[in-house]
């Protein structure tokens, strides 16, 4: 044990741990016998178990002091499961349809007890490679959205809540940077962490580094990031972040959470899902072509856009007479100048969105970590064409964000052959 | 005396206060005979006494937990003192040649012990009354602008310290929520503190409040001043909060200092100059012209912008391989991206500034507090004409700042009668 009190679990000590902690203990109505565990941590960072008793159950995740994927060489805050329990009681407060519930926290231990996402519920990642459509999607992560970054924004909180707020979440600043290094810097320069389908997209990865204007727009996007408190958000809104069922949408791992820019949350999310498409043609075979599926995809990125859209200015203006202190009634309720307010707002948030999703969708192609919905495509040469297309719809997309005006144009950018 | 142990001093208690505190006691030579002691915070919110001693001297500013120009019924948190003192120190210590040393301070007393700027230093606003040219002003406050916002920046400061700073004067919020009520709400909306060269410009005030457009823009300099932490900016940086010579230049009062948009100060100080400028036909008279003076006001117009991008790009030149984290050497030190990165963040900056200015100026017209420069104008007519020049040109550099590409071309558009 650290001299702090801090220890990592196995699934032994887990056990003794649950049964020495009265909360867990009567999640499982205090039988313990035949209970299942089952370490499924197959994101990034930290150690996730499935607990499932005769009479109940939950997940227990546990962070390290380290970074799980690279190993002990990567030294990463433990403090950040502290964040993430806040970020998830705060967000599951706002929008409980869909966050789980946290049924227990130890800063020490730095651990969540938390609702299990039972299964059908998968990652939503993989129900994009498995090629599954989920109707409700859209209109789902566009109400966690919406109603996550309205209500931490300073469009319903006064300066004095706001301050408070972006006080605490500084603390997770250990995280930030490790954003700020995979997201924003390590893809334009040469880093021993980068990697690329070599030797296909080699000359891509280089291009990258010597973009003067890709890094200057990079280096604006940076900025924001570091400096602009805007909402609560998730800070790592990736569709591996999203447990699906048709029915049911749970969002997981805010981690990342502090007051940062709205557009890095709905940028994440729809880079993802952009992601999703351009690696559907590796996907494709005999029985299916995915055709219709990439249909369903473009679909759900205007939906998901569209619905955030009508979700948040719906919030807006039920609460423009409330205590929110960016927008005081006095000044902006009459009718010409709140649509007016609302459209700058909603339109430099979409061109936020885009510039940070396509930033997103770069470090996916040519930094550290990458995503499934490539990874998982055998072929190497077929892999990288896919990546090729979405590197350089990325890259266009960063570039000439501020040229679209609506979702509907950027869906069809991404239809048109890559140039 | 309250149970917090504050209290607020006359000049009598003052005495007891230096004779039991060493430091200050020290500064005096210990010695108490023929003290002088002076209050004249002619300021809008503290209480401000020089002391001189027969071989020493010191100004002491002492907070009380109200707004001393409005009286008990205008609350306002007393530690105010505590981020003035942190700011004049820290400020201090990156620009000593223009910040008072502080040689005390008392967070209980809400108290700062700092350097006497002697005779014949003056407050600059007098100054631009008098029709004194300072010669050397551009060049200080540039510097003192450069110095303190550059090396609170992200470009020299790594996440971890700016983080851990912005935490810190997050602390302030009571002060910024007085910026955001007099300078960005209440000067467009019917409010009771609200005042204006009446009847002249009741209109012109009605215009303000009905101006659509201007709210739009208005509206977003508020949300960069309450998300936005870029640097450490001083917060009041008006022509009230400099004590000049010829020769020297002292900037005083940072008590509204937080992690905030380097334009606003910029803009403050820009913002005032113009106010001077416009109130100059309103101290014409038979000895003087004034239009001799107008052109050095210009001319201290463009000088202040120009040194302060000189200055600071200097600095981001010899910290380009320094500590900062916005644009990391690997990926910006090639010479084409680091001009292009250059002249954007120069060019959003002075855009930034032009916006802040501008709001500063409206609310010193149709705000609560005025400036000296016109109220010092006898007749109110002749008042009222220039501050109507001022407030015209105000709302179109507010409209219009983004096609402002250099000073150069906003002293023109101050030149040109306006419409
Ligand atoms: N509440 C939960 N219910 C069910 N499964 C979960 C839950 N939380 C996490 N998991 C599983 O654990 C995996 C890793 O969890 P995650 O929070 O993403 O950890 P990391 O921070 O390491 O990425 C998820 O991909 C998911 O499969
Ligand atoms: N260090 C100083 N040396 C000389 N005079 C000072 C000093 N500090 C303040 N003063 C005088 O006191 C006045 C009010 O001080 P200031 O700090 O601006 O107070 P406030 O916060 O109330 O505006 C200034 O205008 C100036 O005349
Ligand atoms: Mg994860
Ligand atoms: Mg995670
Ligand atoms: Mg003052
Ligand atoms: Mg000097
Ligand atoms: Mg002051």
């Amino acid at each position: 044990m650290a001299s702090d009190g801090f220890r990592p679990l196995d699934e032994k000590a887990l056990i003794e741990y649950i049964k020495a902690t009265p909360t867990l203990a009567l999640k499982l109505g205090n039988r313990f016998d035949d209970l299942q565990i089952k370490e499924v941590g197959d994101g990034n960072l930290n150690f996730v178990y499935i607990v499932i008793g005769p009479s109940g159950s939950f997940v227990i995740k546990q962070a390290l002091p380290y970074i799980r994927c690279i190993g002990e060489s990567w030294p990463m805050t433990k403090e950040r499961a502290y964040f993430e329990a806040r970020a998830l009681k705060e967000h599951g407060r706002l929008c409980p349809d869909h966050v789980p519930e946290v049924y227990h926290f130890d800063r020490t231990m730095c651990l969540i007890g938390m609702r299990y996402i039972e299964p059908p519920h998968i990652i939503l990642r993989k129900g994009f490679i498995a090629g599954i459509e989920y109707p409700l999607l859209a209109e789902h992560i566009a109400e966690y959205m919406a109603r996550t970054l309205f209500y931490t924004s300073l469009l319903y909180l006064t300066t004095t809540e706001h301050k408070r707020a972006v006080t605490e979440f500084c603390g997770n600043v250990e995280l930030c940077r490790l954003t700020e290094q995979v997201v924003f810097s390590d893809p334009y320069k040469v880093s021993q962490y980068n990697r690329c389908t070599s030797p296909y997209l080699d000359e891509d990865a280089k291009a990258v580094r010597e973009d003067n204007i890709l890094k200057l727009e990079v280096a604006g996007l940076k900025s924001m990031f570091c400096e602009r408190a805007q909402a609560l958000i998730h800070g790592d809104l990736h569709t591996g972040s999203v447990m699906v069922t048709p029915n049911s949408t749970q969002v997981i791992d805010p981690e990342f959470a502090f007051y940062g820019p709205m557009g890095f949350d709905i940028g994440a999310f729809i880079g993802n899902l952009i992601l999703a498409y351009f690696s559907q043609n590796g996907h494709a075979d005999d029985k299916n072509d995915r055709k219709a599926y990439k249909v369903w995809i473009l679909k759900t990125i205007a939906d998901t856009w569209n619905l955030f859209d009508k979700n948040f200015t719906a919030l807006w203006d039920e609460n423009k007479d409330g205590p929110g202190e960016a927008f005081l009634p006095e000044i902006y309720n009459n009718e010409e100048v709140h649509l007016m307010v609302k459209q700058r707002y909603m339109r430099d948030l979409l061109h936020d969105t885009l510039g940070f999703g396509a930033a997103k969708m770069i470090r996916r192609i040519v930094g550290v970590a990458h995503v499934e919905d490539f990874e998982s495509i055998a072929e190497p040469a077929k892999r990288a064409d896919c990546e090729r297309k979405a590197l350089k719809f990325a890259k266009r997309l960063l570039k000439e964000r501020r040229q679209f005006q609506s979702i509907e144009e950027v869906v069809s950018a991404i239809e048109q052959p890559q140039p």
